[in-house]
């Protein structure tokens, strides 16, 4: 077998959603519980009653591509040629990763807390991970020097993913073009930065930074999975600047020959319709107003979610996030995802999702408090 | 960039495909031309609108997986543990070929005429693929001697398509046990054999053989696409045996991280119906002995389809076999696809596609005989 597959360890995010019983408050879900709206879906399957059900082309429905293309507007990736439809953004960043980097010789630089995706993906191309952490006394929030300095002449990609998975921390217009900047007075062949959008349409903050907005070598991925309750519709795509566009579509090609022709359709609808990537967005910011409220009555520390649909939450002094998550599940019925599993400066960290009704997360936030404060206690000497 | 990706050509078929008009008669498709049945759509959108669209385990929904494992019954593949719903059966030899072979040291032995996407995988994954040919004087049959004697002890998997794209021949049950009770008794590490059987459901002969039905190192492949016209629904699955499914699990979880919800109902509602993998294959069969008169009389040289929905053709001898698609498509309005896409061996040869209306195909064959024969005449010398 290919030892780069067997290197690769299991997901300490499964390890622990493993757990879940019936009567768990699951506080580890890093999909939408709204349910989708089924008119996009209907459209399609009406599309699909007069078109049949053919390939598209590898990049996916001309239609489509330009439809996202525009919608984005990005200059240099606004373009129908500049998209690759994919089987969600999680081909896309794969694609990417595998497309752009040669494993002899590049190297990719995560900003960490990262979702794991992006170094399991790395390991299992060869590619060489390097990591730069944001720090803890700042809350995580993007530092534009940190992650210059980490910077090195083997670095051809950057992952940033931003609203963030796990900090729910947004990089900043002004952070952007810091990064931007400085990346475009180095000399050499160019940094490119994947710009992981997957929660844009969760963002509540002002003053969000998009790189492909400004920085000439972004590639963005992005999906319907959050902004439309569609992670199982496998629905995502690329925006790319050429050639570099063309690349991943040819490497597309072999991993999957085509997006679902169904999903491209739904996708459709939703960029034809003006507002349906916004349609749940009203609820999320609602949701995340109500949990910075339970927060702050908790005593908890806490990062206030500035997008995405997740809080970190600080354990006491010295306790391990693994151990924690796992006295959670078994001790308190709670699922919450261990800091570690997103990177060693995540430690002593967990990561909640706020997705579930908002009684089970305050009872969950108020389960995951009484854990702490019996934890922070040293137990009586007898 | 990753030269892997750089180095890899891009596809003859599409090239010739892309000469495409309004007019051409397309005996270049590789996709279905029947409508797909739309209760099978229905089921999903009613099961999606119970219960949204989202995420389901890596490796596919159970109850599916179970459905697929117990359908065909093949030792050791059969149950739900042995599947793993992928992306199409495009990703289901992508992730095989990648999770099987450590570039640095096996070998894949592909099975000429071959559809060109096992070697186009290998060169992006960094395997080196060896090729054994089948014989013209045999039309092109599948000959385990030759097959046996293209072994070497670097080969760990063997890519076997049957019923064959492009040949249309189909592996019989004494040559997959000749195969198999030789690969058997070599010493050493098993030699893997990844049967793909898209055309499974287009078989016209007695007496197809199954690796999955008695070599027990037998990955398979397949889907929905031809079967039931859902090319566009990128739903296909692989049959391994334990540990191999554990690992095409695991790297399938990086690249696409599951297949889609929606595809998935379908194919259950497809698998849960007695008889729906087989509802197209009477049209097929009609169709292959409507294709078969043609050609007996077309005076053409041509392979016997026993499987699938192609037939060969042989050009006159030295005419090469890109430069006749290209002339049949600007001076005759045919779209065929050259046998030099699938392999060296196939040279001289064209793969036709007869899912058009039979009329169109009669036209078809008819200009072919038409360019043949002119080209096998010299010119008048003046």
């Amino acid at each position: 077998m290919n030892p780069s597959v067997q290197a690769i360890s299991g997901s300490l995010i499964r390890e622990i959603a493993a757990k879940r019983t019936a009567t768990s408050i699951d506080l580890g879900l890093g999909e939408p519980s709204l349910p989708p709206s089924m008119k996009y879906l209907l459209a399609a399957l009406r599309a699909t009653e007069r078109q049949g059900l053919k390939y598209t082309l590898n990049a996916g429905d001309l239609e489509l591509r330009a439809a996202i293309g525009a919608h984005y507007g990005y200059p240099g990736l606004d373009s129908a040629e500049s998209v690759c439809v994919m089987t969600g953004s999680q081909e896309g960043v794969y694609v990417t990763i595998k497309t752009l980097l040669d494993p002899a010789r590049d190297e990719l630089l995560l900003v960490e807390p990262a979702f794991p995706a992006y170094l399991k993906m790395s390991r299992l191309e060869g590619v060489t991970a390097r990591t730069v952490a944001m720090s803890e006394v700042d809350d995580f929030a993007f530092d534009a020097q940190r992650i210059l300095a980490a910077v090195s002449d083997r670095t051809r990609l950057i992952v940033v993913c931003s609203p963030c998975n796990p900090t729910a921390r947004v990089i900043t217009r002004a952070v952007v073009d810091e990064i931007g900047d400085a990346l475009l007075r180095r000399a050499g062949q160019p940094v490119y930065v994947l710009h992981d959008e997957i929660y844009r349409e969760q963002t509540y903050v002002e003053g969000a930074g998009h790189f492909g907005a400004t920085y000439a070598h972004t590639i963005v991925t992005n999906s319907l999975s959050k902004s439309n309750a569609l992670t199982g519709l496998r629905l995502g795509w690329t925006l790319a600047p050429r050639p570099i566009a063309d690349a991943l579509v040819k490497t597309h090609a072999w991993v999957t020959s085509c997006a679902s022709t169904f999903a491209q359709r739904v996708a459709l609808a939703i960029f034809e319709t003006p507002g349906a990537l916004q349609e749940h967005a009203a609820w999320y910011r609602e949701q995340s107003s109500a949990i910075l409220g339970l927060l702050g009555a908790s005593g908890l520390r806490y990062v206030a979610p500035e997008g995405a649909f997740y809080v970190c939450v600080a354990l006491p002094q010295g306790l391990k996030s693994l151990q924690a998550a796992h006295e959670l599940a078994d001790r308190f019925d709670v699922i919450a995802i261990p800091g570690i599993a997103f990177g060693d400066c995540f430690e002593g960290w967990l990561r909640l999702s706020w997705v579930a009704p908002i009684d089970q997360v305050r009872e969950g936030v108020s389960r995951i408090a009484e854990f702490c404060a019996a934890a922070a206690t040293p137990a009586p000497t007898i």
